[in-house]
């Protein structure tokens, strides 16, 4: 991966309730500072603003010429096969485009992993400290 | 946490595609290795089976008394407040109820953290690959 500034859209699900579009944010947040090379910027798939449309154009200016778009989703499924594609102009399985000069690549959500299972292990322990309280 | 065996609910959203039921399963068996002391089974909201009330009978004969029910999902929202609680008879805010002689706990789900940004680094970087080929 060559040390150049590059830009990273996050995309979330959207939510009518708050908590999707703050955990997105965070997230993103915590991505910013362990990629210092990219310019990370937030879209979402639908409810919450800015779109993924929005987020896309939100790198105007800033010089970055590649946009990795990652899918902040746990599996694939119909929004990350079908709806986002559609919203990003991909075509079912393609990888990359071009948007407006940008050279835009589609990554794979999170998908399984030790690391969610370390997470999920550490909720169910926590839930514990109901049946000593 | 007292060191008996305890059940562990795994629940998924569920998907008309495989891709949701794999992953749930694949990490239910991950969290399995790591905690030896709970018998998991996994149940969907919806669409995949067994569902959550099948899962919750699934435990019947292991010999367990208390159930973790653990929402496999990244955010709170309208399935974690509302939909599951309702399918367990939880009221909203509630997190502990008894069911069939069982004292089950609803625990949140993933949440923000390092874990997830640490993966979503790995996808990103991943997705690089693509520029490279």
């Amino acid at each position: 991966m060559e040390n150049q500034k590059f830009g990273l859209l996050v995309v979330g699900h959207g939510s009518s309730m708050p908590y999707n579009k703050e955990l997105i944010e965070d997230i993103a947040a915590r991505i910013a500072k362990k990629m210092p090379d990219a310019v990370v910027r937030v879209g979402f798939m639908n409810m919450n603003k800015p779109t993924i449309k929005e987020g896309l154009d939100s790198f105007n200016g800033t010089g970055v010429r590649k946009i990795v778009v990652f899918p902040l989703f746990l599996a694939k499924g119909v929004h990350i096969k079908e709806d986002i594609p559609n919203l990003i102009g991909l075509k079912e399985g393609q990888k990359r485009i071009t948007y407006n000069g940008y050279d835009i690549v589609y990554a794979d959500p999170l998908g399984s992993d030790d690391l969610i299972a370390e997470l999920s292990c550490r909720r169910v322990t926590q839930a514990f400290a109901v049946y000593e309280s």
